[in-house]
């Protein structure tokens, strides 16, 4: 599978592309809107992995130029820059690739951070509005630390939660997600299930801020035990 | 201490009745608007709990008489009643006493259910603009399933978020959830941030819906292992 990362200098985007350079055998294209930075990242990446003994496929290009080809995008901007970083690769995506949107919009005040949701109604749904037609766009990753997937010393043991409309294209990005030792994947349900997906970011902020220990946090869901 | 449980004859209010009624030497009062199906209720409680040794100190009440000398008075109705359940007991509230809200706002739809916010910005907030001046209001318990607190051989092994404006309520109501068997009570800072803790619970209902296995899921903060 050919994987892109938009954005993928950041950290969301570096932290999953370490991670699926590690874990699978993906070929894996790092975007960036400047070829250097993508390359120069990617060759980065590269190093770190291969250092730990591993022989990652990954290479750079320009966020357009990246996304050609490729079977899933991740499209690991900030939230206000979703809208503009899908509309500026639209014309090079193949008709059957899937978007990944790991975005969450939040304010925050004196007193935490808050879920701000875009009148799309979520991020993700921003992003399957500015998807060209026929592009399945998938929620996931939101409440899974950048800093935890960058650390590839960290167990993460976390789940992150999958939301989106078309059943094949929210299958794929299961199978991608729980293909990352130490995550879990678990199914949200359809595109308008995404704001309560989105909002649990926030909640581990507030929870990082307030504790002690608790910097970096994720969620795991926990069921009745023996059933 | 004295705790009160208005509507302590539902899923909610009896499941954390037993709970304390197993885990602590609190004196329990169970509330309810029908004074015999509050005394019903409670003999019922204590009867589960002696057939397992255990020696609880609950008795019922209507909700006005139960919240008499509490410390601590859980509001666990439905959340469009919240405002008439506190308004009903005001005048017999301690001035010195904590409310305690696990009531969520919640609408679903055929795709899931989505947290409705109500215009006060949360029920824990609703909750604060009704009680008396001087009563404090903490939010806690909303992502704790009912049917697990009342199946006292589930051992839980579950995170609480605990929210208000007065730390000294939040810090009593902090103590009093931790003091259940298999309850980790977790800060989420003032009243404002209330809704991102509320919204929890229709992520974890979503879940429950579109996951083999994860009906009553809880949740439970996942930290850097070794940090």
């Amino acid at each position: 599978m050919r994987l892109a990362i938009v954005g993928g200098t950041g950290d969301v985007g570096g932290g999953l592309a370490l991670r699926w350079g590690r874990d699978t055998s993906h070929d894996i294209v790092i975007g960036s809107r400047d070829p250097e930075r993508a390359t120069g990242a990617a060759s980065r990446y590269a190093d770190r992995l291969e250092a730990r003994g591993y022989t990652p496929h990954l290479e750079g290009d320009a966020n357009a130029g990246a996304v050609e080809g490729a079977d899933v995008v991740v499209v690991a901007v900030p939230p206000y820059t979703v809208t503009d970083a899908i509309a500026d690769v639209a014309d090079r995506l193949p008709a059957d690739a899937t978007l990944v949107s790991p975005a969450v919009g939040m304010r925050g005040d004196d007193e935490g951070m808050h879920y701000h949701r875009p009148s799309a109604g979520s991020v993700t749904a921003l992003a399957a509005d500015a998807a060209p037609e026929g592009v399945a766009v998938v929620g996931a990753f939101h409440s899974v630390p950048a800093a935890r997937l960058l650390d590839l010393d960290d167990p993460l043991e976390l789940d992150t939660f999958v939301v989106g409309d078309d059943p094949a294209a929210r299958s794929r990005v299961h199978e991608l997600a729980a293909a990352i030792d130490g995550i879990r994947a678990i199914d949200a349900g359809p595109l308008a299930n995404a704001p309560e997906v989105e909002g649990l970011t926030p909640l581990l902020i507030n929870v990082a801020r307030y504790n002690d220990g608790f910097e970096e946090a994720g969620c795991r869901v926990v069921t009745p035990s023996g059933r």
